[in-house]
This record gives C-alpha cells, sequence and structure tokens, in this order.
C-alpha cells in the first residue's frame, strides 16, 4: 500500500497567502458605514483593526507575503497532513478517491490558530496591548487566547452565556492560555446592560457577544477586536490550507474534481477552497462545495443583501447571503456553524456561480462522522463532519455512475472536545430541525434598508 | 530559524520493534502461576492472549518484524513529529535543548493505539471474535476500542465506576468506536459480583476491573484479554515511539544526554527510553529518567518484589517494583498514572541501574504543563506532563551549570479530555497528597509469599 498520508516539510509551508480578490471575475460589493451607508473608508475601521489588517481587508493584490515570524509559529503545527482516506474509500466500495486536509493538529485542535496568529501579531506590532472577542461554543476564543499568549497580548473573551455555562472545557482551554473569559451578555458593556435590561435571563447569542467584543474594543485605547470568520482577511490567513493541500496532491500527482468544506461563516471553507476556485476562474474543472447546516442556511436559503454582522448592529453592512441579524439558530451541535450570514466573498463566488452550497440536517451528519471515525479512526468536530456527510455523498454517487472521481473535503478540526453532542447521537437524544420558511421571513423582515 | 518540527515520511517507520530482553546484562525474574508459584509456561497464558503475543512476551530476540498489516495502520498517524521546544527553552533561558517526542497526534489522543492496534491484529489473526479489557481515566479502553473497530472485532471495557460516572466524555469515545463499556464493579463477573456483595456502593478500581476482564476472558472461548502496559510485549510494540525519536534526532545531527518519560505502568516509558537504554548498556552515556506521581510512587517507594496485577489475585505473579496489590492511589488527576505495580522490564532496568526514577507532586506537574502550553502551545496530558515537569528541571540544572544539555522527552498524550483538571488547578482546588509510609507498609503486607 503506498502512503496513506501526504506530509510536506516544514520548508514547504506557503511563504505567501492567496487572495482570491484579484481573480474574481467582477468586484464584490463594498462594507458600509453603518450608520451613513456611504462605502466604509480605512479609517473607519480603525478603532477595531490594526492598519496591517484594514489594508488586507480591502487589499486587491493577488499573493500577500506571510511575515517570517508567522512562519515560525505555523511551524509549531503547519503543514498539516493531507490524507488518503483509503479505509473509507473501501467501506463505501467507491472508485472515487477520497482526500481530507486535517486542522486538528493544531494546539487548539482546529484550523482556527491559522489566522489567530495572525492577527495577534499584527496588533502587537502596532502596540495594541489587549485583545478582545466572542465565542460561541470555544474554538475561534480558545485559537484567540492562544494567539494572544504567543505574543504576550492581554486577550478578552466574551462567550455566549449557554455555551459558557455548558461548556466549561472550552472556557478552562482559554484560562490555560490565560485568556479572560467573560459570559455574554455581561454588564460590562453597554450592549450586554441593555440587553439585560430587557431580559435578565438571557442565555446570550453570537451576534449579542460580537456587539459587546466590539464595544470593548471601541472603547478603550489600548484595545482592538478581532473576527475569527466571514471577514477578507480572516478567509485570505486561511488559505495556507488549501495552499498546502495543493502542493501535497501534486506530490502524488493527484488533483481534486471537487473541493468540499464545511461552512459557518466561511473562513475554514474559503481557506480550503478558494486556492482551487481560482484555477476554476483560470479555466480548470474543478467544483468546490461548501456544506453548511439544515439549521442555519445562509447559502441555500438566505439571500444576498445588506446586514450587520451582530445583533447590536455596531458592525459596518456587509453584503452576504444572511438569515438577518436577528435570526437565533436551533441548538444544533455543530456551535461553530451557528452565524447568521456567510462571508462576503464566500456569498459573492456564491453569486458568481463560482461555488455551489448544500445544507444537511444534524443526524445524518452525525451519521457520516461515525462511520468515518470507525474506518479512518480520527473523530471529526461535529462543524468538519457536514464535510465528512458531502464527501461521503460524493463517493456514493461516482459508485453509483460507476466513475472515479477524486475528492478532498477539509477536516477542520477533531472532536475531542465534543463529545457531548455523540453520546447524544449515539442515545438518541439529537433532534433534526425543521427551519419554516416563516422564522427566515420574520428574520429577513429586520433587514436594514440600504 | 530553522526546524521546529523534525518530521519523518511513512516510508521512515520503524519495520521492527526493539526488545530490550536481548540486551539486559542479566535476566529478569520470571513470571509465577499465580497458584503453583511456578515459572509460568507460555500455556498458561493461552486463555488469555493468542499465541503470537504470549511469544513475544518471552521472546529474547532483540528485533520483532512489524507486520504489514500494523504498519498500514500505523500509518493512520506515524510517525508522530519530534519537536524542539525552542520557545521554552527560551522562556527558561536555558543553555539546553530540548526535544519532545508527541504522540498526541494518534486518533486517541495518546500512545496508547500504539500495541492497541497490534493486540487487535494478533488476536483476529488467530480467529478470536472479541476482546475483554478494563480502563480507568479511558485512554486505553479509548485506544483499544479503536483497533478493535479498525480489525472488526467486538470490545468489551470494564471502566472504573467513578470514571464511568464522572468521565462520560471518554465513555462516548468508545462507544462511538463502537465498544460496550460496563460500570466496574458489575454483576457480570464472579469478581464484581463479590466485590458488590461486599460494597454495593464500591467506586471501582483498576486492580478490580482487572480482576472483571481476565475474568471475562477466561471464562468465555471465544474472548481474549488485552492489557495496555506492564508487559513485555506491550512495551516492545511501544519502542516505535523511541526507534523513531532516534532517526529524527539523527536527522538533526543530535543524540540526547537525557530521556525522560512519564511513568504509570511503564509502556509509555519504556517505550521512549528503551532503544537509548540499549545504546547506554553498549556504553553510551546517556541517561533515562522515569517519572511517577508522588500519589503512586511504585518506583520510587515501591519496594522489588514478586505481586499479582490485580485485586481479585487472577493475574499470574509479576516481579517489579510494587505498592502492593491492594494499594489505592489519591484520586489525582493522572488517572493513567495510578497503577501498584512498574512493568518488570523496567523495574529490572532500574534494579540495575540502567535508568532512574522520580517523583512529582501533582500542583508542580500542572504548573510545569501551564508553563508548556503557554510557549509551546500543545495542551498537554496530565500524565505527559509530569514529563513535562522533570525536563523543565534538567534544562534549569542546565542553567544553572552553565552547561550546554541535550534533553528529549515524552508528549505522550495532548489535554483535550482533561480539562476538569486544569480547571481544578486553575481555581485552586488542586491537592498534593502526602502518602503516608504505614499506607504504604500496610499495602505491602499483603504481598504474596513466593
Amino acid at each position: 500500500m503506498s502512503d496513506v498520508k501526504i506530509v510536506l516539510p516544514e520548508s514547504e509551508i506557503p511563504r505567501q497567502w492567496y487572495n482570491i480578490m484579484a481573480d474574481l471575475p467582477a468586484p464584490p460589493k463594498p462594507p458600509l458605514h453603518p450608520a451613513t451607508k456611504q462605502p466604509l473608508q480605512p479609517q473607519d475601521l480603525a478603532p477595531l483593526f490594526p492598519m496591517a489588517l484594514i489594508e488586507q481587508e480591502a487589499s486587491g493584490q493577488r499573493w500577500v507575503d506571510i511575515p517570517e515570524e508567522i512562519l515560525n509559529i505555523y511551524r509549531l503545527w503547519r503543514p498539516t497532513p493531507l490524507y488518503r482516506a483509503r479505509r473509507l474509500e473501501e467501506a463505501l466500495g467507491t472508485p472515487a478517491k477520497i482526500y481530507f486536509k486535517y486542522e486538528g493538529v493544531s494546539p487548539a485542535g482546529s484550523h482556527k490558530p491559522n489566522t489567530a496568529v495572525v492577527q495577534a501579531y499584527y496588533n502587537k506590532r502596532e502596540g495594541v496591548r489587549r485583545l478582545s472577542t466572542e465565542t460561541g461554543a470555544g474554538q475561534w476564543g480558545s485559537a484567540l487566547s492562544l494567539a494572544c499568549r504567543l505574543f504576550g497580548l492581554e486577550c478578552t473573551v466574551y462567550m455566549v452565556k449557554i455555551s459558557y455555562q455548558q461548556k466549561p472545557y472550552r472556557r478552562s482551554l482559554m484560562q490555560v492560555w490565560g485568556a479572560e473569559v467573560i459570559a455574554s451578555p455581561s454588564d460590562r458593556t453597554e450592549a450586554g446592560r441593555r440587553i439585560l435590561a430587557e431580559n435578565p435571563d438571557s442565555l446570550g447569542s453570537l451576534g449579542i457577544a460580537i456587539s459587546e467584543a466590539v464595544e470593548d474594543a471601541a472603547t478603550h485605547d489600548d484595545t482592538k477586536y478581532a473576527l475569527g470568520s466571514v471577514l477578507n482577511h480572516v478567509l485570505l490567513h486561511q488559505t495556507v490550507i488549501g495552499l498546502e493541500a495543493k502542493k501535497q496532491l501534486a506530490l502524488v500527482g493527484d488533483y481534486p474534481d471537487v473541493v468540499i468544506g464545511c461552512h459557518g461563516g466561511g473562513s475554514n471553507f474559503g481557506g480550503l477552497a478558494f486556492p482551487f476556485v481560482a484555477d476554476r476562474i483560470a479555466g480548470r474543472d474543478v467544483r468546490a462545495v461548501a456544506v453548511e447546516p439544515a439549521a442555519c442556511p445562509s447559502l441555500t436559503r438566505g439571500p444576498a443583501a445588506y446586514d450587520f454582522g451582530d445583533t447590536a448592529q455596531m458592525t459596518p453592512l456587509l453584503y452576504m447571503n444572511t438569515l438577518g441579524h436577528r435570526f437565533m439558530p436551533p441548538g444544533i451541535h455543530a456551535g461553530g456553524l451557528r452565524y447568521h450570514g456567510a462571508a462576503p466573498l464566500v456569498s459573492h463566488a456564491y453569486e458568481l456561480g463560482l461555488i455551489e452550497a448544500k445544507a444537511y440536517p444534524q443526524r445524518s451528519v452525525f451519521q457520516a462522522a461515525l462511520q468515518f471515525a470507525r474506518t479512518e479512526g480520527l473523530l471529526p468536530a461535529p462543524e468538519s463532519a457536514h464535510a465528512v456527510r458531502a464527501a461521503i455523498d460524493e463517493a456514493l454517487a461516482a459508485k453509483e455512475e460507476g466513475k472515479p472521481r477524486t475528492i478532498l473535503f477539509g477536516l477542520s478540526g477533531h472532536g475531542h472536545f465534543d463529545l457531548a453532542a455523540y453520546d447524544a447521537y449515539l442515545s438518541g437524544q439529537l433532534e433534526d430541525y425543521e427551519l419554516p420558511d416563516e422564522i427566515i421571513q420574520r428574520a429577513l423582515a429586520e433587514l436594514p434598508r440600504v
């Protein structure tokens, strides 16, 4: 048997990130100022982000150099392995080849540190003392806690209260790395106090936590804000995933027919898929599929529109596929995919027909995760399991057609923090949610007028 | 900066395990039959183990071929990375070089699958249908569950009841991989029923769970037993760790002055250290240090004596450093190190002066774990953190002396399943246990007469 893992030496970590902005056949609509509704100017973002990231956010440059200091940190876990899922192929009896890129080897167990360390680095370089951010299930918060620690920054994480209470372990992980973790809504911010006044028992939401973290940064001179997905610069940093995967496939003389990533805010999907979408734009025959939960289907059921990134309407307006900033997704176990909007770059690529999107209910996702864990050994995070589901379905379609197909999917994180979810699935307590159209319509009725 | 990770290609996975038995200057004392007290014959073990493993247990052959089927499974996570801990070195201001071998990339997050898959393979080959085993915190049970699944065997895990109740996540992990998990003591076995009759509220112990698993295997024709540490063949399989580490160090032209591993039953320590102890026997100047918890100090405070491996006195008598088979260690958080005995091969090497041993209380261990996590990013399992503590102390000693020193330690697993322990440490709830000599003496009074 030939290689199962395709491993790159450290010298092959990409030295540049790929910016899809340079290759899009039409430019995306610009972000707007939340008050004036005019296109956002760089200085509008200065209270929240360091200049280097603001420049990346608006950059049209195809390749962006990765600083040496970041490469040194990336070396702690990168290059990540690319696997050929031979045992899964055999179990499926498919003529397809299945490859997966595994980001679970990072210290936080997911792809999130790829951008967290970059954001911490640029903030540190511009004299920032502290970063604030939000987290739902804790993946992003733990990644930023680690990154801040590695660069000597303080870190304040507003953690959605229900997760803070129900998932103490991720909270502990952030504290191990030295972060201050605050249950949101909190009395630390105006936004939090307003929510608590309305509803003292509020269990919080990602939208509320974002409002708190943004306000914290905007009201403290030495503090800036960090976001774990959605924005252009975040997707840019994550392209290190797809660029590495391409090199690894080239080592074995292969190239995918289809690239599959789970999709919440878009950073994992964009990071894996955009380097391949670039080839598609250049005329190559490669598909890219974003996989989202049926309970939070921003791409498959949300229209493209200008919307806020947070509940308190403090962020810029982004043009994106959205379920509305007041949308509250059901409590599915893929917490990292419970965001109302899709990254503007992903939304734009979708509108241009460069990518496809697909939604699955959670039980079929866990079923796929189990089949994967029982053949390949690795336990997928519930988020990543969405990509596993779609990859298995592609492989089964290839079997049906009796034709080979080369599939690449992203295993964005391991599920060692998510065993409560597996426990619920195994004991038959996991529910699929039907998301009635009227709930989406109600949330969309609150879209801002632009 | 040069390499942080030293990565081997899959083609460099060792093709043979190393058997230290061949090189020991004097042979260890043989295991004895528990009833006759005569040296154990291979057929005595036949109800528990397949012949291939019984042969390995008694083998004096220096190199044992790794079957191709095992190499194919090892490829799922091996070779594991060797790291140079440059950021930790810098934080300590030490002239020492610190390397660590990281086994946390396996699907179960620890080194345990290295032998679990081998044991499952040989059992499958000899027509066994089911394996029974015990587990404390769950590392071994999850590794064997995975291994059984990969080879199509059924798996029954007797899990110490207190862990079964307090650590539902490891239980879920075993179930994800398809194992049946039973809280021990149970009414499934004579041994379990006897304990429950004496004390219906018994929370169990590793010794009791071993008795149950052994009885299950001994009383079912299609079932055999698997042990995760202590025995010669288990240590043999784990030498893949040290053999790889040696190759990786050679790639950067280095060799350790000291090799450090945490020590519970001895499989992690032996697996990492024995390939280097071989060089020491051949005259090379290399130290090996086994690090154990002060709360369960089998090497540093237990005498070498014949003792049972389990509470119900069903196993053969092994000559080993032991705290007595009735010893109940305090409830420290390094559950994988709470075993009363040390592997006979480790005990023998200790007696011969080939290795050193050291014990630490748990708070100083967690303090080291935090320092490591905050510099190198990776979160150590509480067991592995014992080696981190000793490695830091070696590096500080080098600093004190103003002399360089090359340190290699084993990071045998990640701590993503152990955040409750970190939480307890961070909130100041972790206690150090003084282990009074009289408790040890009382347990030792029950050693069998041979």
